[in-house]
Order: C-alpha cells, then structure tokens, then sequence
C-alpha cells in the first residue's frame, strides 16, 4: 500500500504525467513554522538539470494545500501537491510490446493488466520521489537537532576518496574535470549509464528510537530506502565488511558514560535501536535502467528477441539526484519514532 | 512494536530466560495440516551443537496451543510456544555496570531504564529467533510451490566457491577439514569470532508480489532481515556490485513471454513487484559480539575504561546458525502478500 | 490519524475553507470505469438547499486527480480533490474566545494550542464528509452486488411511519406538508435545531465478512459511523430493544440451508461476521450544534457566563443529509473485507 | 485480525476447549508494578457463579509468562496466559448439523469450513474475554488517574432506577429480593435468557483524547465494543435520546475555563476528542442466546425445520458478566491514545 507510519504517516498519490502528484503527511504536530520556501533547496538538490540528468525542466513548485494555516502547521493532515507538466506522453507508447528492461513496465503489465498507466513511468516514476523529499522537508523539521547529511561516496566504483579536489568540486564545477566528471561525459558518450553508492550519517540522534522486533530503526530504514526506485542495497555501519571482520575488530567498545563508542561498527544501533553514535548507513543505487544503447530483448507483440532502444530523455546517473531523497526517507523513519 | 504484518500477522514475546517465548500468527488459512513435527527440521537447523555454535542444548520442542484443532488449522489465531530451561542467569549479572560492546545491553538500560530483564538477552536474546524459524514452517505451508533456500555462501572473508568440497561437507563433516572447518577452529582457539553472508533464493516466486510504494517486495524483505539480531546489510540481485556496473550490465533484458530474464541483475524484483524470476538476496552477518578475548571498555559503575571478558557460552560465528532464519524471514514477507 | 482501512485505505485531507479537501483511495483495483460522472447522484444527496439544510450553494464537483487512465481505475492511489469556494470566514472569528457548545472549537484549541484553523471548521467541517462520500461512491462500485440503502427513519422523535405520506413525499415535496415538513418549519422559526435516525440496509452481503476479534464487522462499521461528525449512537438489529427482549425473542432462527433467518435480530451479523441476511444497523444524529437561538455559556476572554448566539448558515437538522454519508461509511467497511 | 491498536496493542489468542488462552500486550512502559494478585479482583468479577450466571467453576489464574521481571514491566511484550480446565467438550458435537440461533456456528462452518474448532465455541466463545479483562487491568494502571466505572442500569427492560434498594443489593444479596432477582429467577424457570444495558463512566479523563478523523475516541470505543460478544449497540452521552432532541437542549453550554459543562449530553467527547468532562457511554447486551427452551431451526443434515434445545449450561444474563468487560475495553481504548 502506498502509505507508510504510524506516529508519522505519509501517503503519496499521482502519476507522472496526472496532472498532479502529491503526499498527505498525518502526525505533524500544530505550531510549526512551514512556507512554501522551506522545500526549495531540497527540492533544487533533487532537480534535473546537472550534469549527466535529464535535461528536462520543471518547477516543481510545492503547493500547501491543507494542514497549515497563517504559516503554522495545524496539526490537521498536511498535503503538499506538485503540479505536472513538460511531459511529453508519445515516448512511452511501445512499452507494452517491449516492456523496458529493468523498469516496471512488464510487472505493471501483469499485476493491473491493460489498466497500468504507462505514461511516463505511470505511479511507479521516479518523479514520485518528489514528494518523499518534500515529506523529508517536513520530517526534517520535526526531529529537530538532529542532522542529516547523505553525499555520493562512489560513482561508477571511483570512490570519492580518488577524486583529490575540493569539496563541491566533484562533478560539474569550474575547473579541471575530476573523474567523476570524465565517468558522467564517458558514460554519456557511450548513451549508457552508471550507477553510485550514497552514505548517510545523522548526528544527535538520541538514544533509544527504534523497537527489538520488528521495527528495529534499521527496519524502519530500510523498508523506506528501498521505496527509492533504483536501490540495491543498504548496509549498516560495517556493513557487508562486518561479514569478513572478527568480533574483535567489529565490536564497538564504549569509550564514556554518554555511552560514546570508539569506533562505529554498528552505524549506532544496538538491538534495533539508536546508541546516541551517529547512524551511518550505506545505500546501492543501480545505474539508470534507461539507456539510450541498444539493447536485445524481447518482443512480446512479435513474440521474437529484437534490438530495442529506450527514447526519450534520461539520467546517466540517477544517484546523482538520490542523496537528498536518502536524507528525506532517513527523516521520515525518525520522526516516525 | 512487536509485531509485523498485515494478511499474515506475526506477535512475538517472551525472553531468553522467563518460562517461555511464543509468537501468534494471525492470517493462517483454515484447513492446512499442521503438527509439530513439522517444525522440526527447521528448529533442528537453527540449533545449537554444530561446530562453531554455542553448546547449550536444549529440546526446543514447539506446542501449539491454539489456532489448530484435530490436526489442521482452524483459521483461529495460532500460537507456538517453546518453554526455556537449561538457563544459568547468573553469567549476566554484570552487564549493567558495563554492557557488553556490540549488544544491545546499553540502550535497553536507557529505553527501559533499570527495568530491563537483561537475563539472557532477554527479549534481545537470540533465542527469539526461535519464534521466526517456528512462523516461517507455517508460513512456507502457506505460499505453497515456492521454494526457498538459504545457505552460507562466504564465512569469514572465505567464499563458498574457494572449499572445492562436495556439498554438505563444507563445516563439520567427515573427511579433509576445509578452509571454514581451519578458520572456525582457530577462532576457537582466539577466543573471538567471525562474520558470514548468507544468500537467499526463493523459486517459482509468481509474478506481481510487492508494491510500488511503500510496501515494495524489497522493503518488506529488508523489514524483517533487519529483525534478525546481528544482520547489517541486505542486497538484492547484484546488490552493491550493481553500484559499479553500467546500466547495459546491469539490465535483465527479456528472453520469453513469461518475462524470463538473461541475467538477474534485479533479484527477481522491478519497481518492488516480483517479475517470476528468482528472488535472490544477500544478508550480511556481523561476527558474533559476546567474545571470551579481552576487549578494552567503559565500565559505568567505576567511570574508568576496564578490561572486559565476555563469559558464557557463545557461537564462535552467529552466521551459521542463521540460513533457516533467513527462509522464515522471506517466507513470512512472502506470506504477507 | 486520518487514515482508515488495510485492504482499502483512504486518507483524507484539507480544511473547510483550504484550498481544496480531499481523499487518496488506496487498494482500489485496477480496472473499474470511474468517471467524474458516477460521483454526481451520491453528491447532490449529501448537497445543502434542501428544506431545513444550509443555503449555502456550492458545485462541489469532484476532480479526480491521480488513479484514473483512459476512464478505468489503474491501480494506483485514487485521489479524488474538492476545492473550496463561497466561504465567508468573518463567521467564525470569535470562536476562540467563545467555543461553540457541541462543537470541537474547544477541544482543538486545547489539542493544537492556537495553531488550529478555526475557519469554517477547519478539519472538523462537516464539509469533510464530502470526501467520505467520494469513497463511498467507490466503495460501492468495488463491492459488486451489494445493494446499499439508508433512510431517516425518525426525525425529531416523529417515526417515518407516522407520516402516512407516499415514498419520496416526506419532505419538501409538493402537496400537503407532512409532519416532518411541520416540524422542519417550527425549528426554523424557533431558531433552533432537531436530530433525526438513519437506518441503514446492506442486501446481498455473502457470507464470511468480520473477523471475531477485534475486526467484527460490527466494529468496523462502527468505527467508521463515528467518524461522521454528529454521530451518538449505533445499534444493529434489533439493537437497545434487544437489551429488553428475551432470548427466544431475540434468537433468529435459521429457516434454510444458505442461512436465511426467520427474523434479523442480529443485523445480519453473528460473532462478528456476516450471515448471509441483511445487514442492518441504525445510527443516532444529534441535532445540529450550530443554533441562532440564544444559549448561555462561558466566555473564556471575560471570564464570565454571558448569551451567546451562533451566526452564520446553518442546518435545522443535520441528518437529512446523513444518509448518504451513511451508505458510504458502510461501503467503504464492506470493501475493506 | 485478531490484534488491535497501535500505541498499546493487543493479540489475543486461544479457544474455549484448547489448552490456554492469552494476550499479548505490547506498548506497555517498562516499570510499572504489575503481578498475579493485580488481576485477581477484576477476574472476580467476571467469573461466573452469580445468580444467573453459569455455574461453570473455574480457577482461572492469570500467568504473567513475559514481559516481566522482578515485579516490574521491562518494556518487552507482555503476555498473560490462563489454562483452560473444567471442559465438557461433549456438549458440543451437533452443532454442525443444527447451528444454533443467536451464535456464530453458521458463519464460522462457512468462513472455516470444517477446520472451525466449535468446542465451546472454539476462538469465538465468550471465555476469550477473560483475555479482554487481564489485558484492561494493565491498561487501568497505564491510563493512571483516569476512573473507570461501568454498572448494569436495566435488566431485561427494569431500570435501576425502579429497584428501590441499596447499592450492591441489586442482585442475589441477603434481605429482600429485587425486581431483578425476580426476573432472574423467572428467566431460569422459563429456561430463557434475558438482556441488559450496562453504563461505563470514564472520570478524570485529560482533555484531547483522540482524533478527528478517523480515530475518534467513539470510534476507538465502539470499535472494541463490538468485539465483546452479545454486543447490540453503543451510544454516547445522550445517545439516541438525542436524535429526539432539540439543539438547544442537547447540547453543553460551557460554566467555566476548564471546560466544564452544564450538561453532559456529548458524552465527554466533541469533534471526536475527550473535553474534560466524564466519558459516558452505554452498551445494549442481548439476552444470552444459549437457551434451554426449545426453538424451532433449520438441521442442515435433515434439511428439515426440527424443535431444538441448547444442551449444556448457560447463563441466564450474559449482561450480568459484562461491566468488566466494558471497563476493560474503555481502559484499552485509552491506554491506545
């Protein structure tokens, strides 16, 4: 189901090329400051336009609808609905013959049958992604001192340690082009694309968020990371390294009575729940699935293999736009608590 | 809370050294036999005894005291309880003043404050996984013709593939001791303890399980990954490897019209549906935190960093004990849709 | 929350006079035709401009937002929108000081401190009910055969039957004006208000919806009953009378093999699930709070007992337009089984 | 499903003729003083033997079997389970042919088909509220200073108010005997049953309980009252005597800055929120539908109408038994907000 929460409850609706996308936020307290201008530099840091995104071009303006009122939140349900437009529905009209490999159309296809709303990506597009970081907006607001901060730390396997420039230097700035930069152009060239990793740490988080079963806040993380289309994979901490370290080397030993650690093994969670260390989490997101290269699949109106190419504009690299949703769907999991 | 699921609903309870643990299932059809011995295979690969494992023994033996009547189930709620005995409190006396680096001592002190049984783990114990392996036997009844399995594919850095045995004597079998059999036995003897990763297969999954948003196969699978004590990273398909991967690579492209894929890149899954592939994931597996070598840490009730042994009984790598735990995990997600 | 249902889920939004209300309708099949058109009838039912309800006209037509391609539903969250116009909020600027008796004004005040959206209501607004119906007229095209019809029974403590008038004929009609008519028209002029009783029948409900614990359907409609604002009261079958009756009285007897009862004491539900006979329950609607009579209450600015006169359009009597909220509230509980 | 709430939620599970019954309560804070001899005084007065009730004896001692320690609540799950004994399963056995009237038999063969457990009414038997109570007794000492007290104010249509004696002598008390004893001993010598009206008074109950949509705090009640067997209907405050009111005369003019009514016509609750005053609600219980008096139904093996007694022992007032239930259920409600 398309809603998540129980203290902090999100649902989210629309398609993208519906005349609007949206997302009602139940749980917000009365008395926050909210405008229209506290979503824009999220909603910037997700926006197309760098480089190696689509260069489609939107607003993407947020519209308050309900749940504030003299720029307070009411604590009545909270709706923020962005209006869509720019589309350009004749891209997408061959994919019930040849479902896109690695998108949803052929599961689409199969669970609502003809019904699926093909266009553009139809409920299950990326786009929707805008209301989880407008939802993180919001959830950012009410879990107050706590930080949240999730950058790209690989990219197409270059780590971010390689790059040896400044930081805000990676991609796209004045200057020599790092080899991110090269990656993104290369990638372009080749009308293929590359995938990343994104790490998240959240400084001041309390101690105590999070339940022994089942909804341990690594649970509560990951069943929203993975809400993210095109995500793989999250770790913890060590994460998959933990796996190939000893128990002395992985165990994290206490350092003072505030229950510091001295390492962070564990990504500051103990037994399903926060240890006052910041949590770190580590999330895989896959290169875009739409490639404008030739691919060989099949046709399932021909019912024969065919070289098949994805139209249309697309991201080389749609981890690039992921870390501000990271945050987003990070946000929302404390504040659920 | 306690509990996970919607169609099939799972509460557990108990701790490692009350009378006894249980779970509730709701959801289960009327009409599927069910007897105890049913539950034995599974309980038996879970125990305790292998090489490597702690070596408690204990029956384990489930009762059914609800839920079932003249050897079907009724369609009522079913409860299983397993009864604990064979307990020695008394090697958990000292956690308070200084808990044990990489449990969940701490923050159940802080959460629950004083009250907290930490006898045992209590309701953090390990032991509770005895509840899941018990909810995954119904829940495999319950989806039918899939078929799951889950087995240890690297311990300890140490990869499946580098043994060169036969299946089945990878650990503890008659013959030449392979790589895992060394490395298991000289962690032994080093007082410490090692890591594994554990991979998951779930066959003739049928298509269109899952959802977009939020309730996406992937996130229902993680949800419950991450219940499993000492889990710290979930992948699915070619998980974080995807991350270094082109989207040309990475891509499942068609083969027929049931939507059979060349590769499966994607684990069986595309935008949170289940596409008739394989579903396949990975669950990586910290090294078992209660260790007897010495670890250096901050002892609360004197206020100075101690030396701290870990005394007890313990499993010199958790991971193996885990592979059943996994298969009740999917299958409970499985069930749930 | 504003939330409701697992397998039909709607969340409702927006204040009386926001920009828009609205609801997401999750769990709908993909499929069903919907137009704009099928809301149409349900909606002029629940309309003010009857005799005895509020003047204020408005259009009141539905958008259907997200959820709908190619006039079927594809799936996805439904989102059905409102906006608001012809409101007047200089009505409702004094509220803070005086709260309304019988109205939420001071409970929000003390729940969502100063930050509650006194305008029109806000999110307490009868107005909200609109949305109830949309997902009524939803409902009802999901749950197929069942014929759904409520009807006041009794306005005012004058029972239908006393009417002696033809079906359709009971208000407002031309002709000679009936008791309830009468009645309407003194409680206009005395500025005052009356409550009325809604029956409602659900025909052709299989057999086998409700769960004993804690999901009886009784329960569930229930809940939902008391979501309508103005609600005091549900009883099925024979309800409080039962309380009076003896048990060969009460029992309803079965006369065939599909279950079909002599009588319906029970409202076509036992034990919590539905038997198979109709389903009958009957809710009590309070008279409408807002009155321009004279009433003598506190006012918390002066600090004294002093007359107090509501202003504004209001309602004489609120449950006329009931019934089809109703409907709804018992299409959406059988759709969600 | 057999579980409910959020914030404090419960699992209840078990059958009449199984070998235990149980709750799970989950959500209650770690601390609180809680052992055997708490429960003792509300199963009291749930137990049978009074005047009218079956003389079915049984210990029915409470097992705390998790969730505490030394005690103390831990935080953990708290189950509380109770052993069934004293079973005449052999009472049972021709339910299948002839269902009887006023019980779930019909609707549980056909839900569950043959697998239903129809001892003692298997999950469905009104023994399950024993469940209800241990869990309500957690929930009064979670929901602290709020009182909670519910009383039989009609007996088979005679009020309390018509019995003209002192309190506690309404029923089997030495002295004189009452219009009730009366009617009680005239129902068992008709081998009937009678019904009854139980009132429940919430006092100290915190201003803002509950929520708009769709949780009002009559939801949330009415929501749990109909779990309780025998349950025909609820209403609040004036109930339907409102619908047969004016506004002016139902509704509650405010005396002074806390809130306090002149009258109490909500029922303590306004736009679904407690406002201060007590929480007054009333439950219709049908008479119990066992009966030893013959009734002529539908043999499902026969296909025939046939005359039909109810063996076994029964209670003449199922109502009798009920005001515990009631405060139990009012306690969970609370305890959930």
């Amino acid at each position: 189901m398309n809603s998540y929460g129980t203290k902090f409850r999100l649902s989210i609706f629309g398609e993208s090329h519906g005349p609007l996308i949206g997302v009602v936020l139940d749980g917000v307290p009365a008395g926050m400051p909210l405008s229209r201008e506290d979503f824009l530099a999220d909603l910037d840091r997700r926006r197309s336009g760098a480089k190696g995104s689509t260069p489609r071009k939107e607003s993407d303006l947020p519209e308050i609808v309900s749940g504030v009122c003299d720029g307070h939140t009411t604590g009545a349900p909270l709706t923020i609905v962005f209006r869509n437009s720019n589309t350009r529905s004749g891209d997408y009209s061959d994919f019930r013959a040849t479902p896109r490999p690695g998108h949803a159309d052929f599961v689409a296809e199969r669970k609502y049958r003809a019904f699926n709303d093909l266009r553009g990506g139809g409920h299950f597009s990326g786009r929707l992604t805008l209301t989880l970081v407008a939802a993180g907006v919001v959830a950012k607001k009410m879990i107050g001192p706590i930080e949240i901060r999730a950058r790209i730390t690989e990219l197409g396997g270059i780590p971010r340690e390689r790059l040896n420039c400044e930081p805000g230097k990676e991609l796209g700035a004045e200057g020599a082009p790092t080899l991110w930069d090269e990656l993104i152009d290369r990638t372009l060239r080749e009308l293929d694309s590359v995938g990343g990793v994104i790490e998240c740490t959240c400084d001041k988080v309390p101690v105590g968020l999070g339940e022994p079963f089942f909804d341990s806040l690594e649970s509560q993380l990951a069943h929203l990371a993975f809400s993210i289309p095109a995500v793989r994979g999250i770790e913890f901490g060590d994460g998959f390294a933990a796996a190939r370290m000893k128990g002395s080397e992985h165990n994290d030993c206490f350092v003072n009575g505030e229950g510091k650690t001295a390492t962070n093994g564990a990504g500051g969670i103990n037994g399903g729940i926060s240890n006052g260390n910041p949590v770190v989490f580590r999330i895989a997101v896959k290169p875009t699935s739409s490639i404008a290269k030739k691919q060989y699949t099949f046709n399932f109106a021909t019912g024969r293999m065919e070289e098949f190419v994805v139209k249309g504009r697309h991201d080389a690299c749609i981890a690039l736009r992921c870390p501000v949703v990271v945050e987003a769907i990070a946000a929302i999991a404390l504040a659920n608590n």
